[in-house]
């Protein structure tokens, strides 16, 4: 009695420890987005286009470890980027997870210098982490899809990276877009000639926000900085220049302005916009817009952007531009890159919310093998492996479900046939088969089952 | 002259700085891999065919964030694990990286559960992160592809898996392999009929070490455990059965043990083996060895790994099995759950080591297409988005790169073929072709160069 007794306690302690205790309630950190199959599988059609447009453009796909140690990735020190990072010690390390691919490819390019071959040309799509405060359209960890050429100072291969963002956003089928390219030494060498040079980081941040605040604002902003009336006419003016490439650099030229680096930025733009319309971006794709100057510091001439025809408050979801010396930090060599970047994750989520996606597939499976009973596992398993050999992704079920609840799996999940050997299908040498949207339900020899879904449903 | 002396002084000092103090040697924290562009590629084409394995049998892809919960991922606390994993405090946040991918799997199920349909079919390939002592084949951040189905109990699921196992590995066509099953019923029935079930954890990390330290070493651990000669002979004579499926399964019968859990771990292994056979899996592929435990706690019925037959001493490259009850720190509802997993990182290291994969390319491009001139640049793009357009990577030269150059970089870089458009070719609308495996040269109209490099290149 003693042992029973106690052996009941044990028992009873022991269950309710597992039912009071250790249930865990199931959650995530905010900012850290997870996405239900329906979504991820639209997402991962997203990417797949987007990788295929780089590597068919010849962008070696490369990757680069999620921790980098912090002296090596905070080179460059100071700025917002310190603060914004996901930085912890472990043992005797200082690990960073990396925020962007630019400087993963500055440290990759500078470590292997000796055996790259330049002009390097790679591809990189990768999840990076910032510490931001998490809001709308800002998560901590989201996907950036770049793609640079390094070590190539002739700006035709702007204009490819410039046909590269028209060619995969056309390629990706979401919305007719406009790429919008720009030349930071058009800025700043106005800013020469208009002798404001001093303020020029100051003035391409208030210019870059025309669109955003309007022109008014923008002046206000610009007179705060000191300049004369007379200055911010031009520079608003100057600004507001956007249109078909021949147009706006025709009246670029008519300003007349004798500055070298205007000059040079200028003919820079008008050689980096014919490569773009030679390989491959359509005329009514690109425009040059004065305005853009984008906001990293990094970029030194030409700048770009691409916003969505149907969606344009998602801003940028293509950007890019030519830096001149990508690893200053890590290397003597000069290396100067241009490069495009698709914030991916930003792009899908505000795709999905607007209803891009409504009726999305929730399994890669199309076709779902029923074995009706354990004698027709052999054949459902062979008609499974053919159609997985077309390409059809097919699902089995084997086991002793009731055929009911298969077709409400195969409906609510989206699948587009069932495909049925039970034991009369069996003793028939036959496969029933039913197209689920259209309700089209015939017998079916086994060898032409593979026909008959291409022809009803796939 | 003050100004200008200052001025010196300054360019100098500012010199300096760049020489001397702000160029940091880039380098990488030791354990996390990182490839050249041809390993990148190699591995990329394996990571495809996993991919697609899985997805065509119905897997459907999901990813989890890198950082989760420290009390979320870490519910089960205890054992190896705490100590393992990366983990770090970042604002009012424990935060953990995911050290693999089915404790997300468990969360991700528990916390969608009304959401999801069972069962639930998924697959995920993703990094994951180890803090333990960097080594030969044990990296800190490394890949695992895993498939799993939750929510079914019929273990005709678990040959299912088994059958992916063995197709997803001969889809990769790197070596011939042996899928070894077992189930861990047989042997916790074993140790209850043989009077030693309460040492049954103990005595399976012992048994499963059975190939690597061989039998004597058993044998002597076995003992010291205080097991009796004639015990310690029937554990290893049965833990040594193994072979083609029907001679083990009809070996074990023999043994007569009348023990229930024997019994049903013997049913539910050839249940196993059959379906896995009626499904996809060929004979020659598996075997029935009841030396395999699986050293993974969670494991309760079917058990599996995966030897290369050309690099066995990789150990197992693709385990599973059978869990009784996945989430159970997550929800009282009990969701069995039957999976595999490849440790991909580690399985590519030891294929490029052992050769596998010399002469490997190390870009995309499989032709580059050269304009001699900017008057070509309108041909040259044409011809590359024709490529393209087929399929095939296809690289542009636009910039006033020498010819000898583009020849120098299409042969380091492995591409197949190089097509020049220059002044010559312009006037005679005509393009050179060079096939660099072969050497052969040509002139072809632009509308022919598609079926040419078809024919005799790619």
């Amino acid at each position: 009695m003693h042992d029973c007794a106690s052996e009941i306690l044990r028992i009873c302690s022991k269950n309710s420890i597992i039912d009071d205790m250790t249930i865990v309630t199931p959650r995530r950190p905010s900012g850290f987005p997870e996405y239900t199959p329906a979504q991820q599988l639209a997402f991962n059609g997203l990417l797949a286009k987007i990788r295929t447009s780089y590597e068919l453009a010849g962008f070696t796909p490369i990757e680069t470890p999620a921790l980098e140690l912090a002296d090596v990735l905070l080179a460059k020190g100071g700025g917002e980027t310190e603060k914004e990072v996901f930085r912890f010690g472990k043992g005797s390390k200082d690990y960073v997870m990396h925020y962007d691919l630019t400087v993963p490819l500055a440290r990759y390019v500078a470590e292997r210098q000796n055996d790259l071959v330049f002009p390097f040309r790679r591809s990189q799509i990768q999840k990076v982490w910032r510490a931001e405060r998490a809001q709308k359209g800002r998560a901590r960890e989201f996907y950036q899809c770049d793609a640079d050429v390094v070590g190539e100072t002739d700006v035709a291969v702007d204009g490819e990276l410039i046909a590269l963002a028209a060619t995969t956003m056309r390629n990706l089928a979401i919305s007719k877009f406009t790429v919008r390219v720009n030349n930071r030494k058009v800025l700043t060498g106005m800013y020469e000639a208009l002798g404001v040079a001093d303020k020029s980081v100051e003035l391409m941040r208030i210019i870059d926000k025309l669109e955003k605040i309007g022109e008014a604002e923008v002046r206000k902003l610009l007179s705060a900085e000191g300049l004369e009336k007379e200055t911010v006419d031009t520079l608003v003016k100057t600004s507001n220049l956007h249109g078909a490439p021949d147009s706006v650099l025709a009246d670029l030229r008519s300003l007349q302005l004798t500055n070298d680096t205007f000059v040079a930025g200028v003919e820079e733009l008008e050689r980096a916009v014919a490569a773009a319309l030679a390989t491959g971006a359509q005329e009514d794709e690109i425009i040059v817009d004065c305005a853009i100057a984008r906001g990293l510091d990094y970029y030194t001439a030409t700048v770009f952007e691409t916003v969505l025809t149907d969606i344009p408050e998602l801003g940028s979801v293509c950007s890019g531009g030519r830096f001149d010396n990508l690893a200053q930090y890590y290397t003597r060599r000069s290396l100067p890159g241009v490069g495009i970047s698709i914030g991916l994750t930003r792009l899908f989520d505000g795709l999905w919310d607007a209803g891009h996606f409504d009726g999305a597939r929730a399994t890669t499976t199309q076709i779902i093998v029923w074995a009706g009973c354990d004698e027709a596992w052999s054949e459902a398993g062979k008609l499974t492996a053919e159609l997985r050999a077309e390409g059809m992704a097919s699902e089995l079920s084997l086991s002793d479900t009731k055929l009911t609840k298969v077709l409400s799996r195969a409906s609510k999940l989206g699948m587009k046939a069932v495909a049925i050997i039970g034991e009369d299908e069996l003793a028939q040498s036959v496969v029933s088969v039913k197209i689920l949207e259209s309700g089209l339900q015939e017998q079916i020899p086994l060898a032409e089952v593979k026909d008959f879904l291409h022809k009803n449903a796939l």
